[in-house]
């Protein structure tokens, strides 16, 4: 086979991108930072996209778009939010070409210089509370529930597939509320909607938290986020959702009138999930041999392949599959039937396998005499000959137990990777051995956070959600603490 | 009314405007040429968005997401290309900002300059078939049938709200051919995908024809067009679709290896619409009263107005309106009750009116006793009593009914404004007039299509496909001709 694939005992970062390359979910591109979403990998995205945007729905969102250009000035007015951003923008300073006049193709014009320079957003508060500016005068205009689906920019000086690309895809909700309390339940609802999608449908266990200071987002008043654990025993932030106060309606001077005819400033949350999630779940299910994709979004999630010699066996095999995929399409399920003649049955096997179609149906022209077909399963690799008869039906039902059962092995494998650690030289031995989350007491400053972080590469990834409170010592200072805090390595 | 909308007769451009801000479909932004696409606006591009990508999809295409930027020099590579759009890029120069030692907020960091500018892309042809070069190797990697749902920036000197926008969404269908006629047959495929539907969907009639050489895509062998018409005779080039030939694989060195082994160069064709198709919808249809939406892609496609006095009445009212609407959800009619007690039914009516929903139903509670409903047609404004009694399936048919009747009208409006001419007097003279497409001979050189620009503002639309031919005299040069091709002054 070409397509072999470095084993993650060996390597697990180049494992990662042999996936993401030889398994078509993307390709690096010329310009440096960005990648080239391939169908098959944007085919997996429409399907998390299209689940999201139903929820977002469901719970009264609209969509909107606001421009991919920021003035420059918009983004100094949150002084947060500017230092965050500032040291990873792509500007736009012209709006022009022309001939070089030495021959050599196409230079910038100097002429056609911007006034003021544009940044591409690395997310849109400052565009959009702007805008929000003059949409919002009264209560009656609250809440305000937009949510945009967008590719944004952030130049960071190391990236990987997915994980961490100059340009990436994602949605950022933006609302307005005309209380605290609101907005801050709205930023709860999100992150709740969020972990339902990564443990529902991408089969990924997730821990609701707020983020330390630290790590919150550049511009928020709190940060929650849904945390989840690959293979390798690192963390990934898989989603956050921002209680942002009114530091936006602030600095952007978006105040509305209230019922008493009171000017206030108006609550504001922010959102967003993103191309990184494509990564997250590749890291989380997938094996040695290829990816293994949840059925509920798998691109293809039953693929038939024709066992056969010659053209009278393949019409009866045909006729069968034909019956059968008319079944499950009546079912909403994506099928597949790859009756080309350029590719053994074994070749295609192992392409399967590598793209982590969740069932593979192979049927020969003795299983029809017999009837039966030959069903594997990609996530344990397993198996078995079931009758044809309501073969739909039992494929079905698979799939189904398929996607209960990814999700209960990353649980399982999840929850034996959160340990206690009640001393540093504890905290170092488990982050180094055992890996994963490591729950220990912190005395709440930055300061120490940043020095276990120095001496571990262990950050905080969040304090849970509903965390019980217990006395306790900081691991590094000894100071008093009120509760544990999850700590790991993280991507 | 403080949402008074300008009369087409007293100033058709203004119309325009008002029906888009006021309408609710978008709103100027902070930056100069581009917009932001409101709640109602969006919704209405996402059903038109939803049907041509399943459209694309029936024929074979995947979508895929390539890279924003593209570096500089890749636009040189295709000499009429780089031509074509080197004048009109936003060019990315730095990545990064930093504090203004002066104090002044954020400046760009100028040491933080790239090496290689990057353009924001206005089309992709160029990454892309950089990156088709590492997919295509043999006749097996053909066809590549690829579309792209993104962001495109064009530095307009003069722009409007969705006809002509800095930056804009659109989808970009990309496609590698082993042959030129099977390159040429997808581009006239996507055209005929194009054509049906804007006819089919949003009840406008196109005429499908071949741009003239000075009109093509910058790049292209052919660009074949499908052209509408406005209601103040000007038309509207709706979609394109070109036969790229092997200029890209050239210019990229994009080559595969044939059934006979041999190498060759390989075939291309782009295609694409964009979010100036909801600009020509609000100007094929509406009026003085607001937007007509076609109901098939409509938002809010019947919206139910309550007229009572009262809890007790309200409550009968609710019973009977929530009734209709799950019999009209089940039939996939997108619906809305607006309730709300902030308004009056006369500003509420007035609102839908505005806002071009298909179908208004008013229900009071003397109807729930007569067992009527008032309903009344956006396009034509016309009322009738209804009876209760399978409302839903009346209402379903009045969409369907009111779908039709729109195409009808716009088609009878544009086929009048079809019209001969044979001299050069005849032909200022129509288009002063009568406006609209003028049918009339032309000696075929771009010095000629040159002249009549300058002279009458109009421009050759296209060349109609399946063109009668008829032996003829140019109508400015009086050379001769063999057909006639299709002039109009355009938006």
């Amino acid at each position: 086979m070409s397509k072999e694939i470095t084993a993650r005992s060996q390597d697990y970062a180049q494992w990662y991108n042999d996936l993401i390359l030889k398994g078509g979910l993307a390709d690096y591109s010329a310009v440096r930072g960005c990648m080239v979403i391939k169908p098959y990998g944007f085919a997996l995205w429409e399907n998390m996209r299209d689940v999201l945007d139903r929820m977002f729905k469901e719970t009264g969102h609209q969509n909107a778009y606001f421009p991919l250009f920021i003035p420059k000035s918009f983004l100094s007015r949150e002084a947060d939010h500017v230092e965050g951003f500032a040291k990873e923008c792509a500007v736009v300073t012209h709006y022009r070409l022309k001939n070089d006049p030495g021959g050599g193709g196409v230079i910038v014009d100097p002429e056609a210089k911007l006034d003021e320079e544009l940044i591409v957003r690395p997310t849109s508060e400052t565009i959009i509370w702007n805008t929000y500016k003059d949409w919002i005068q009264s209560y009656r205009d609250l809440p305000l529930l937009v949510n945009q689906w967008a590719n944004v920019v952030r130049w960071e000086m190391r990236t990987r597939l997915f994980l961490r690309t100059a340009e990436f895809l994602w949605q950022e909700g933006h609302t307005a509320h005309a209380t605290a309390e609101e907005a801050v339940a709205e930023t709860k609802q999100m992150l709740d909607v969020y972990a339902d999608f990564v443990e529902n449908y991408m089969a990924v266990p997730v821990i609701k938290g707020v983020k330390s200071p630290s790590e919150r987002f550049a511009g928020a008043v709190d940060t929650y986020c849904i945390e989840a654990l690959m293979q390798d025993g690192k963390a990934l932030q898989a989603g956050t959702s921002h209680f942002l106060g009114q530091n936006f309606a602030k600095a952007f001077d978006v105040k509305f009138s209230n019922k008493e005819n009171k000017l206030d400033y108006v609550w504001a949350t922010s959102w967003g999930v993103s191309t990184r999630l494509v990564g997250a779940l590749v890291m989380a299910h997938s094996d040695d041999e290829g990816l293994i994709l949840p059925p509920k979004i798998a691109p293809i999630q039953v693929v038939f392949v024709p066992i056969y010699k010659g053209d009278d066996q393949k019409a009866a095999i045909d006729d069968k599959v034909h019956e059968i995929m008319a079944e499950l399409k009546k079912a909403g399920i994506r099928v597949k039937y790859d009756d080309g003649d350029n590719a053994r049955p074994g070749w295609k096997f192992a392409e399967y396998e590598l793209k982590g179609v969740p069932l593979r149906v192979a049927i020969g022209a003795r299983d029809i005499q017999n009837n039966v077909a030959e069903v594997a399963r990609r996530d344990t690799r397993s198996k078995e000959s079931l009758p044809l008869d309501n073969l739909a039906g039992q494929l079905v039902e698979l799939l189904d137990n398929i996607q209960q059962s990814m999700f209960n092995k990353a649980k399982v494998f999840r929850d034996e990777h959160i340990t206690k650690a009640d001393t540093f030289e504890e905290f170092e031995k488990l982050l180094e051995e055992k890996t994963g989350f490591v729950s220990a007491h912190w005395d709440g400053t930055t300061e120490t956070e940043e020095k276990i972080k120095e001496l571990t590469k262990a950050t905080i990834r969040c304090i849970p959600l509903n965390n019980p409170q217990e006395e306790g010592k900081c691991i590094l200072t000894g100071k008093p603490s009120k509760e544990r805090v999850l700590f790991a390595k993280a991507y």
